[in-house]
C-alpha cells in the first residue's frame, strides 16, 4: 500500500515535470515535430537508468534495505515513470502520419526509439561509476 | 496552474494504475519478457487514442469548452501520460540486451513500438465512429 502512495506521487510530481517541460519547449518550438515529448523521454530513460542503478548505493549510507526499495520505486516507477510517457509519443507519431508526413513520424518513433536506449544506457553507465 | 495540477493528479492516478496493472501480471508472467510494461503500454496508448478523439464529443453535451479542454488535459496528459512509461520499457529492453537477451530485447522494443502504434490508432479510429 506505501508502494502504490508513494509511486502514485511519485508518478502525479513527475507528470507535472513532464507538462512544465513540455510546455517550455513548445513554446520554444513550434514546428511539425513534437520536440518536448522527445527530450522528456530522453532525459526521463536516462534518469531511470541511472536511478536504478545508483539505487544499491543507498544502503552503503546506512539507509535500510526496505526504504531503499520504496525509494527506489518512488523514483524510477512514479517518477520516472510518470514523467516519460509512451501515449503521446504514440498518437504523436499517429497524427504526424495521418497529416501525411511520413517521414516526421517515422523519424519520431525510431528517433526517439534510439536515443532513450542510449540514454538509458549512458545513465546505467553514469551511475555503473558510482557503485 | 488548475492545468498543471489536473496533470499532476491524473498522472499519480496512472502512474498508481500502471503499478497494479504491472504488478498482476508479473506475477502471473514471471518469464524473461516484460509482459506488464508492454500491457501497459499497449493498453494506453489506445486510451490516449480514443481520449484525444472522443474529447471533442464534450462540448456537444453542453460541456464548456474550457472545462472539456481541461477535461482531456487530466485524461490525456495526466492519466494516460503517467499510466504509459517510456523509461520503464527502455530500461527493461536494455537490461535485457546487458543479459546477452538480444533478441528479447530487440522484440521488446520493435514489438512495443508497432503494437502501440497499432493500439494508438484503434484509439483514433474507434473514437472517430462517435465523432
Amino acid at each position: 500500500m506505501l508502494e502504490l502512495l508513494l509511486v502514485a506521487v511519485g508518478g502525479g510530481l513527475g507528470a507535472a515535470a513532464r507538462f512544465v517541460v513540455d510546455g517550455e519547449i513548445r513554446a520554444r518550438h513550434n514546428g511539425g515535430f513534437p520536440w518536448g515529448t522527445f527530450v522528456v523521454n530522453v532525459t526521463g530513460s536516462f534518469l531511470i537508468g541511472l536511478f536504478s542503478t545508483l539505487f544499491s548505493t543507498l544502503t552503503w549510507y546506512g539507509v535500510p534495505a526496505d526504504v531503499a526499495r520504496l525509494v527506489q520505486f518512488a523514483l524510477t516507477v512514479g517518477l520516472c515513470g510518470g514523467y516519460t510517457t509512451f501515449s503521446t509519443a504514440t498518437v504523436e507519431s499517429v497524427r504526424l502520419a495521418q497529416s501525411g508526413r511520413l517521414r516526421l513520424a517515422l523519424a519520431n518513433t525510431l528517433g526517439t526509439l534510439l536515443v532513450t536506449v542510449l540514454a538509458a544506457t549512458a545513465g546505467v553507465g553514469v551511475g555503473g561509476l558510482f557503485v
